[in-house]
């Protein structure tokens, strides 16, 4: 089993120089992370489904990017589209804003001709606006225990941050870091999916109920929170030369079974999840002299894992 | 008035289409966080204290470091000491892990040989643990009004996110996007601030309390977040070719006058911050449908600006 390095981006990592890196941390009452996955069943994992996953990749590697079609279900199918039809194919990060966005999309219909811009096929170019949604019962919502700043309630649901409001029974999906949302202009349906954004600072939760967040990135996410950041008005690039090309989008079950990859995300909604939340609220590491007792929505790991090669 | 690109990081830059982003604000009761800095005045701001301002100078450009004496005087006098002697001159980037932090430091220090690291000259090897103080009325501490998960009272004290438990009238530094730290080993004072990390992304507040922040970088953030990541354990780069070479670090007051940065930085303690902190509670903007209402403590941007060139 290999941890991807989304795993660790949520802190699996917590030495901060390297001999007490190589430690081994002793074993107390309270599991670490790694413990508390070590001991994972199968059945804590999930596979991605092909429908809801996205693979874009560019010239230094490939993203993987779940859709949340319970949240947000007309822009997972129009992305579906809009991947099928290879509209992304050419077009170009065209933003990094430090601290804030990574954003992408077609540079003629965003920023230099809007006349010329790519057609966008069968896909719709004005989706209804998809901030929030009714709360269901049928909807898994892990609730954490500790508040948030921004929403009464604050959890986890098929793996993406969550809130929600028991007085409205409104839920909608957070702006944690790696999430992946559509870009939109004032008019709150004017956000089809076609310029696509994820997050890469510190958790812009004003976003929220906002704009339309469709999914998250589950590996790769270096890729795009390492770029040079833009230089102009809202950090996107001044010169053309200077956006990162995207060579491909596709939807990963648009691809032959033998090349999707085989990734499996830790379930949200099981003890084993429940775990690893209280193994981070109170870290039993050596390295650790006080336990904060508490964790925010946006620092909870979402441990990513390749599967085990099976014949199927 | 050029603002830096720290002041963007905060997100005063909203609109996430380009349309909007060249769409003017219409006016309307509640000033936008850009009306409030037009409207501050000279006395808002102060100038960064040279005896406590680090130059630390990468072959892309230069990283402004203001420290933190208030909260940790010791490190701050330590650091002071490897500056002025040149401690970090041909040191390197030792480790970039996403999502986390970016650190840096002699290499045969803390990676390769132990036993052959550079001399620390005149600094301490050893420093007793600044991970919190004493509250002291004579601290300024302007409380934010929404609350924390990690802490029971939060703010801003000097320009400086920080955190403070009336219970125990301690005080402390806050592990926000930006602020620096002096990495440590498993024992408190194994931290002389030799080896020093920038947090670059979700506050890791875990940390708080559990290692001395010693400052916050003030100009240059995306030199130091956007640096490919390591990909060794923790975020640590697996060859020493991959490490970024610090070419230089000075304080500012080693320097003659006409070759220091001439910054300012917003005051924390103003009317002109109280609604600042109101514009991010409630946007304005008209791409907001939304208002948060609420804001959290990392997300508060610290304004800095170059001086006005005058002749003294």
């Amino acid at each position: 089993m290999k941890l991807s390095s989304m795993a660790m981006a949520g802190g699996l990592s917590i030495a901060l120089g390297v001999m007490a890196a190589n430690a081994v941390a002793k074993p107390k009452s309270a599991p670490t992370m790694q413990q508390v996955l070590d001991a994972s069943k199968p059945s804590d994992w999930r596979a991605l489904d092909p429908n809801n996953t996205l693979y874009m990749d560019l010239p230094s590697g490939r993203v993987v990017i779940e859709l949340a079609p319970a949240y947000a279900p007309l822009h997972a199918q129009n992305i579906r589209t809009l991947a099928h039809e290879h509209y992304w194919d050419g077009t170009a990060i065209l933003r990094v804003q430090d601290g804030f966005v990574t954003q992408w999309g077609d540079p003629q219909a965003e920023v230099e001709h809007p006349t010329h811009k790519k057609s966008i096929g069968t896909a719709r170019n004005t989706i209804p606006p998809e901030f929030e949604r009714d709360v269901d019962p049928k909807l898994p919502f892990t609730v954490l225990p500790d508040g948030d700043i921004y929403a009464p309630q604050v959890g986890f649901s098929n793996g993406f941050p969550a809130a929600r409001d028991p007085k409205t029974s409104k839920t909608w999906l957070a702006h944690c870091y790696a999430m992946v949302g559509a870009g939109r202009d004032n008019a709150p349906d004017s956000g089809p999916g076609t310029e696509l954004y994820v997050v890469i600072g510190q958790a812009p939760r004003q976003l929220d109920r906002n704009i339309a967040l469709v999914g998250r990135v589950v590996k790769g996410m270096e890729l795009l929170s390492s770029l040079p950041r833009g230089t102009g008005p809202l950090g996107f690039y001044e010169k053309p030369s200077q956006r990162t090309p995207i060579v491909r989008v596709r939807l990963a079950s648009d691809l032959p079974p033998k090349q999707r990859e085989k990734l499996e995300v830790l379930r949200t909604d099981t003890p084993t999840f429940t775990a690893l939340v209280e193994s981070r609220r109170n870290r039993s590491d050596a390295w650790y002299h006080f336990k904060a007792g508490r964790i925010d929505l946006c620092n909870v790991p979402l441990p990513v894992r390749e599967a085990k090669l099976s014949r199927h």
